[in-house]
């Protein structure tokens, strides 16, 4: 006899299995697929992902739910997760969730012209529908899930956190941020400014390199691959990780941080524990979590000093052009105003998040009527970095997440990046030769401590459960700060 | 209202999906995945075939099928079709088709241990395991569809023709051989022998001059990809083909001949009728029609005469040495009596097959025991070609067919080699200028009129009714003797 609890593990293992067959193919479409392969690709895709919804929604699995009786804490976990997907897949009448992916659909067409154009008035009525569908949701999801609507729609993203949690580590950083940015500036533009030599950098040469770079920061290619893709992603499933990075001629920069960002989040999918593999107890934990694990290869290890004054006779020898630590650090740790997010710097960046997550929570609450999110960007934009928009297309209409339905992710990316500093400052103390083994080029040290402080709890644990248990502490904004200060203000 | 009809199609386009997802993930198998993905594919493809098995097999399409009224031919032949499908999915127990798959699975890897160690006695008790159990399948799929056991294993392979038909056409080619051979053998002995210069041949030249002769007859990029994998083959689905080769620097000959082998089989896919996609009706009409496409580009038209004068000076150009028509045509068509399959000429070639489809009609009738078929096969062969097999891995273990318990397959490359010959003779009569055109490099017209008398056809009709359609007589070995007699004995 099959129990309750092994029946859900076997069926929850099912649905998984049609997700990584998506995963797969999502990878394939990005990295692959030729154009005219696209619309057969959406048949497939949609296929698998209402399968996959027709199997969790399933009565049995309420049933076993209501039966199982988990026997570790493990298990138990895993049984809460369960729960909450199936509330997630259950709690929205089918009318309206129809609807959301109508409108979510219908918006993003409008928002991809509107964008180019720089027209929010274009796109004004089909974002006024998917707020409303999404309020409307978040309000059942709230209810079903004893959460407040834009914590319910929070939490799918990130567990462990609340927006009320965000807000006060946002506020604080705003703070900071009003006397830390012109003093960074300050004494940027006192350095001496020692430049890259001009390119051409050889892709082929880049390549090899960054394939060089990520599998010395731990990556398994027995058990991944590297390829090239518009918009770089980590994707694939643990045994099986799919990176992607796109290569410029003229800067190799990019291309490289980039790899070793999706290589932290694939060092993650790796180390993930394989003994609940296919569960949701065995996943990553979240999205914010997900983003601490790039960015502390990207941002903590990587653009440290040790590990500069490592990769620079490195890239020098490989592209045959001189490449000294002063004008790497120039190009990879420069401070700047700027109005695109995904080219902000790590001491703006937070802003921008900022920015996005106080005005979705507006228009969710309704606070914050559609028609006034550009002049309330451009303000709240204003107030933060000291600059304003010329335009809607560098300003509210950048990003493609709330046209697409996406509200209550912004803040994973600062929170992420808040994380890694926290735990780059707790894994430097539990390992006094950190910095010395990157220096070497060495990444072990830190992606054993990670694996075994992050990676192997899966989703055991929430944000700032897994956080406390690593650090010590839950989600504390100092050690950011105290980063952002060693690097940008000292 | 929905019709029952409507409801077999929709049923089945889904069924489809599925099974376009599996040839997705197939292909990314053979020609991306890293080594340790191999495990979890395996549970994503057998998950998949499981669900497309579970819908086909479901009580609702057995129904939908006795109410379904189609109005026109092709959808009387699509629930023909699907009546057919449903019958085979349904028709053997449960416990015989997991008895099956166990079988062939243990079966498939004690064979490949046995043929490098050419130790036939290792896997004779697994293959007569295997035997057995496709002998009942055989007689209850054989039952249910009204065929002779064997045939309904073949009719899996290829609908429209019976082993009587192949049996018959069998045994005239083998009376052709036994007079061809010598005489072939002896006028190429006498022929001067003009060679082909010492390589390397860049595998990048080659991939690129591969891409550009797929092009030219007729494959479109838009909605193909060419890439590497150990065994080539042509996968995907019909608007995302993927065809793989591989390369051997010392040899372009064989990377070209396979890319262009590949071409044939993809053309099929994509000229397919886009109204019935999805629909049993809108694919190929089997693997011996399949065969033939692949077959009627590599041998009849690549090989020819006129194609290969066109194609020698693009080879000198594109590798900077001397390639001559005659030194291509004795690379490329050149008899020799020889043990293993797949390195067979075209005109020995058949003998192997007609060797496997007698042995394999007497391996399922038990008129010859597993015990004895080493030695079956090894007379056979003396007496087909003249020469017996040094040992049984150049014997009966070389092929992976039976030890996998595919029983029935063999004939479909035959009868694919003789219908190509039959079709080019048609095409050439409907169209006068079709040397002319080759010697262009002009694959047009050949191209148009197969995908107007085989391709846009799908599965509507049977082997024997599509050849009749489109040249008037049913499977004629007249053609493809012709055909050898020109090419081979002039």
């Amino acid at each position: 006899m099959t129990s309750a609890y092994e029946r859900l593990e076997q069926k929850f293992a099912r649905i998984a299995v049609l997700n990584e067959a998506s995963a797969m193919l999502g990878w394939d479409a990005a990295a692959m697929m030729p154009d005219g392969g696209a619309e057969a690709r959406g048949e497939q895709l949609a296929t698998l992902a209402g399968l996959a919804h027709e199997f969790l929604a399933s009565p049995e699995i309420g049933e076993d739910l209501e039966a199982a009786a988990p026997e570790t804490d493990w298990q138990e976990a895993n049984v809460g997760l369960m729960r909450e997907a199936y509330i997630r897949a259950t709690a929205l009448p089918r009318d309206l969730v129809e609807a959301s992916v109508r409108a979510g659909r219908a918006c993003e067409t409008i928002w991809r012209a509107a964008r180019k154009e720089s027209d929010f008035a274009a796109v004004q009525a089909a974002l006024s529908e998917v707020v409303s569908l999404t309020r409307e949701s978040a309000q059942i999801l709230g209810q079903a899930l004893d959460l407040a609507p834009y914590d319910a729609l929070m939490s799918q993203y990130q567990r462990g956190i609340t927006a009320a949690d965000a807000s006060a580590i946002f506020t604080r950083y705003e703070a900071f941020l009003k006397d830390a940015l012109p003093r960074a500036e300050a004494l940027q533009a006192a350095r001496e400014h020692e430049s890259l030599p001009p390119g051409p950098y050889p892709e082929a040469v880049q390549e090899a390199l960054a394939r060089q770079l990520a599998a010395s920061a731990g990556l398994k290619f027995s058990n991944a691959r590297l390829d090239r893709s518009a918009h770089p992603f980590c994707g694939g499933t643990p045994t099986d990780i799919r990176i992607t990075t796109r290569y410029d001629e003229a800067d190799f920069a990019s291309a490289l941080t980039g790899v070793l960002h999706e290589t932290g989040h694939a060092l993650y999918e790796q180390n993930l524990p394989a003994a609940f593999a296919r569960q949701p107890v065995g996943e990553a934990a979240g999205m914010a979590m997900h983003e601490s694990q790039s960015l502390i290869i990207e941002m903590q290890a990587v653009r440290s000093d040790a590990f500069l004054s490592h990769l620079a006779p490195i890239l020098t020898q490989a592209f045959g052009k001189p490449i000294t630590p002063p004008a790497l650090k120039r190009r990879l740790r420069h401070v700047e105003r700027s109005y695109i997010r995904v080219e902000a710097d790590e001491l703006t960046y937070p802003a921008h998040v900022l920015l996005r997550f106080r005005l979705e929570q507006a228009l969710l609450s309704g606070d914050l009527a559609v028609a006034d999110l550009p002049a309330a960007w451009n303000d709240g934009f204003k107030a933060l970095l000291g600059i304003t928009p010329p335009n809607d297309a560098q300003g509210c209409l950048q990003d493609i997440h709330w046209y697409d339905g996406a509200i209550g992710y912004f803040p994973s990316y600062t929170l992420g990046a808040m994380a890694a500093a926290q735990l780059m400052a707790a894994a430097r103390k539990a390992l006094p030769g950190l910095d010395a083994h990157l220096a070497q080029g060495d990444f072990t040290p830190l992606s054993v401590w990670l694996a075994e402080h992050v990676h192997g709890l899966g989703a055991s644990l929430g944000f700032n459960e897994i956080l406390t248990a690593a650090t010590g502490e839950a989600l504390n904004p100092a050690h950011f700060e105290a980063h952002l200060t060693a690097r940008y203000l000292a």
